[in-house]
């Protein structure tokens, strides 16, 4: 006869395993490695929740510190491996194999691990593919997860950073798993119920509050006049073309100036409340100007961002709050949306070949790739048109039955044709298929495959690849927009002229923009003071943006 | 000065109105009437919840009984239009615009209503791709939500039917919006917490327990022969061939006839363990045989099905259960799941064209896409490899850079020749052309795009289209297993036999399947009472299944 609990009745062994080192659920921060080290079982799937932005730091610090002659082999299953203890795990042997998402800061050490074989690499996943994973076939056996306060009964308050961690907890709690909370404090009433305490075995008083990366601010300061001249080229060859309402921007400065000249550049043109009304972004702090200047309707976040807090608060029509007034986010609903509700998306890359492909990845690299492909991606299933979507699908197509004709997510590339150190962004072929074989994947980590690619705006101009009809075209729209690079200088001159008469490869002046008109006085806000002022002074930047 | 808390402080003043017919939170059943009208305004966008297959009945008969003169011109998105008073309230006025995904029973009423001009429709969705939308531009101002139990805080138990609610509550409650339940009872405490209390403004004490469809019960006297053929082509001729362990199922006779000989046909084979392990499934009770031969590793659900409440109790092994015991379901992510981690989606369609293009509308019936068109896609944005989506992405591409290929989502259509009275599946044009046409759609209701579709599986052959190098032989691959229906009489019989030598046509016996051996003996479960015996007694089917 089968038995059909034996994973539950595991749970229940772990649990009473762990009870020891607990006051009801709750576990002092001195106590964290004996819990851990009774609750895990070698082999584990564990998820160590390493968010883009929240890091449960404090129960990292423990995993890395167990005994790797009681916990080893486990597998990871986590969006991002952020902090150093991510990857310590996997050199002591308490950890074995990874299943992940996104990497910024630790990308050089984990393509060096890989290389040297002390990870056994799952696959890099975009977050909603893992997520997915969470509830089929990488369900984690123990969740480690972080919240700014819980009660005794284990109800949790994540604060503004809800991030990954419902997701993590369903996918846990509800398949006989563990679910293990850090909080920075322990009080009588959460200010709101972010996870209902009976999803919570156990919740640990960290020993200080966790780790938030301020990802998503950019500086005004910094941005140059190349950025300023793409983001006039996009808000009018493109938001303004498609008349894109509904959108999602990628981390960067090309994309910050665009959300700084909305409520300058794109008030001139008229745009106010014809794009860029509806979106799902973290919120950027460059978004301030435009959503005070009233071009905002809506914000749904993945995560939260550094020093928003306040202001989010004090604008409960634009964004998603709780009771409490914080901001709720939601990776995972974040990310569908972006996937299925958005028609833009907008990002950087650090390599475009020749024909389309693009990777973030480098040979000393491998930095995961987050929720790029994902949102970067036509998605096949969508059902619902709208006006921009169907334009896109109507370039894309170019004739055939009207009715059997689907839109097109747009999927803009926005680089300088050189990046960082003057390395050139267009290349023949990509970094990444170096790093598969070396590394022997096999997948090369390429981030947004040519077929998703809708437009490369650069400082030259814009290649609209969907009117593109066959890959000579595709080739001679990119090498028309490629600058001084290699590739730009191995253009077919007469071919991208042919290109530009049917507005194929379109230059500033093709769309009446005067690039010496490209200046920082476009800017709605100049400096990070800037946007303080802006915000009326709710918005509180993290102290390294502060330099007044 | 703009007003950044308008939304807020009318959910404030909503709630207030409704404060008067409530004690507390909790409402009686006599005054939902009155509740709605003073927490409704005219132009809202309401979720009135109707799931796949829990309905918040008692709200929808309060919803139309209300006034037109006060409430009307609502603006609906919610999944499923499945009750008569879901459509009632276009009739009388109290609703205008509808945004939906999926209507089995009032397909034709509603298409008679589009015709009429009575809805005005925003679009037919998936159902991801309409949560999508709940967090970017049809966030609901109120939903009406079903659950078992709550408390007087407001805190809610689904039972196993959690379905859509979590991801309605999340965008409705965060964004200002505000959240009634209809319950079938008032408790002390729930046995567990899927809705945390502060997320709901007022519970209903419903007259009657809220109705639940049995959608996913096929009772396996019905199974013929042919199914049964069919069946056996799809598990030797896909599932061994590509390894499949991560699958969906489909709602339909003939993947109910695969889950029934996985431990016949499949066991014979030499299957178990290799196959169909890991599923994005509801708890189809002909999945019982499989589950006890061991077959099954787990299964993730979008909803639950009416009678399997104890039987899921007594795996949890299997299913995602709570602490209560009960299935914790979620269309959501498991709708994900399906898009993302799954390898293959098998489904049944009413009509395919000569390209492969399919779908489920008929010029009098407008059933809606539900979660086909999603989990029948190709998700571009995927990034993990598996050895079934490699070999898939091989077949499709055929050459090319090894290192650049990715693979393909499976997506099989199970139909026979002919289907209900006759009617031939296959068909010149879609029916769902003419009807947008006629009702001024700008997309047709294609269910699911030729380019997503990888085989068509009839009682004649499989089709495999992902190695045909063009129209042409896609067109024949079609006609040759669309058996004796006109398109199938019309095939050029040497380019079939060309496309046969090829391994793209196969006939069972090029299969090595006799089709005489497609016996109903090899059914694992006969009948409903078999299904009953197999499950020990813990399956409790629905009367109108039970004939002994």
């Amino acid at each position: 006869m089968s038995d059909w609990r034996g994973e539950k009745r595991a749970r229940e062994e772990r649990i009473a395993a762990g009870r020891p080192h607990a006051t009801g659920k709750v576990v002092a921060a001195g106590a964290v490695i004996d819990l851990l080290e009774a609750v895990l079982r070698p082999g584990d799937r564990v998820c160590l929740e390493g968010d883009n932005q929240k890091q449960a730091d404090c129960l990292a610090r423990g995993l890395a510190a167990c005994d790797p002659a009681k916990i080893h082999d486990l597998h990871m299953v986590q969006s991002g491996i952020v902090l150093p203890e991510h990857l310590d795990v996997f050199e002591t042997g308490i950890a074995r194999r990874l299943d992940y998402s996104y990497s910024g800061p630790q990308g050089g050490r984990i393509a060096r691990m890989l290389y040297g074989g002390q990870i056994e690499l799952g696959a890099v996943h975009t977050y909603l593919e893992l997520f997915a994973r969470y509830f089929v076939d990488l369900t984690p056996n123990v969740a480690l997860i972080a919240g700014v306060s819980a009660d005794r009964e284990g109800n949790l308050y994540t604060g503004p950073n809800t991030e990954d961690t419902p997701t993590v907890v369903e996918a846990t709690a509800f398949k006989n798993g563990v679910v293990i909370a850090q909080v920075n404090e322990i009080v009588e009433r959460v200010p709101r119920v972010d996870i209902p305490g009976d999803r919570v075995d156990f919740v640990v008083a960290a020993d200080k509050p966790f780790y938030v990366e301020p990802l998503f601010t950019r500086d005004p300061a910094a941005m140059t006049e190349t950025q300023i001249l793409m983001a006039m080229m996009a808000i009018k060859g493109i938001y303004a073309e498609y008349g894109i309402r509904r959108l999602n921007h990628g981390i960067g400065f090309g994309t910050a100036a665009i959300e700084l000249l909305l409520p300058t550049y794109g008030e001139r043109l008229g745009l106010k409340g014809k794009i860029a009304t509806h979106w799902a972004l973290n919120p950027h702090p460059t978004l301030i100007p435009a959503i005070e200047s009233g071009w905002v309707s809506q914000v749904h976040c993945f995560g939260s961002e550094v020093g928003m807090d306040r202001y989010i608060r004090e604008r409960p029509d634009v964004f998603f709050t709780g009771a409490d007034g914080s901001l709720r986010s939601n990776r995972a609903f974040c990310q569908t949306a972006g996937l299925y509700a958005c028609d833009l998306f907008i990002g950087s890359t650090l390599q475009i070949d020749l024909m389309g492909h693009s990777s973030t990845v480098t040979q000393n690299r491998v930095a995961g790739f987050g929720g790029a492909p994902n949102m970067g991606s036509d998605p096949h299933g969508r059902r619902h048109p709208s006006d921009t979507w169907m334009k896109a699908g109507r370039e894309a197509q170019g004739g055939g039955d009207p009715l059997l004709m689907r839109g097109r997510k747009l999927v803009v590339q926005l680089v300088e044709t050189f990046g960082d150190k003057l390395v050139p962004t267009f290349v023949e072929r990509l970094d990444a298929m170096e790093l598969a074989k070396k590394t022997g994947l096999e997948l090369a980590p390429v981030m947004v495959y040519a077929d998703d690619v809708t437009h490369i705006v650069t400082e030259e101009g814009i290649a609209n690849l969907l009117l593109c009809r066959d890959a000579g075209e595709r080739e001679q729209a990119i090498r028309g927009v490629a600058g001084y690079t290699e590739i730009g200088r191995g253009r077919d001159r007469a071919k991208v002229e042919a290109l530009r008469s049917r507005g194929i490869v379109r230059r500033p002046e093709d769309l009446g923009i005067e690039p010496l008109d490209a200046d920082r006085s476009l800017l709605a806000a100049k400096s990070i003071k800037d946007l303080v002022h802006w915000s009326g002074g709710l918005y509180d930047p993290p102290a390294k943006f502060r330099n007044w």
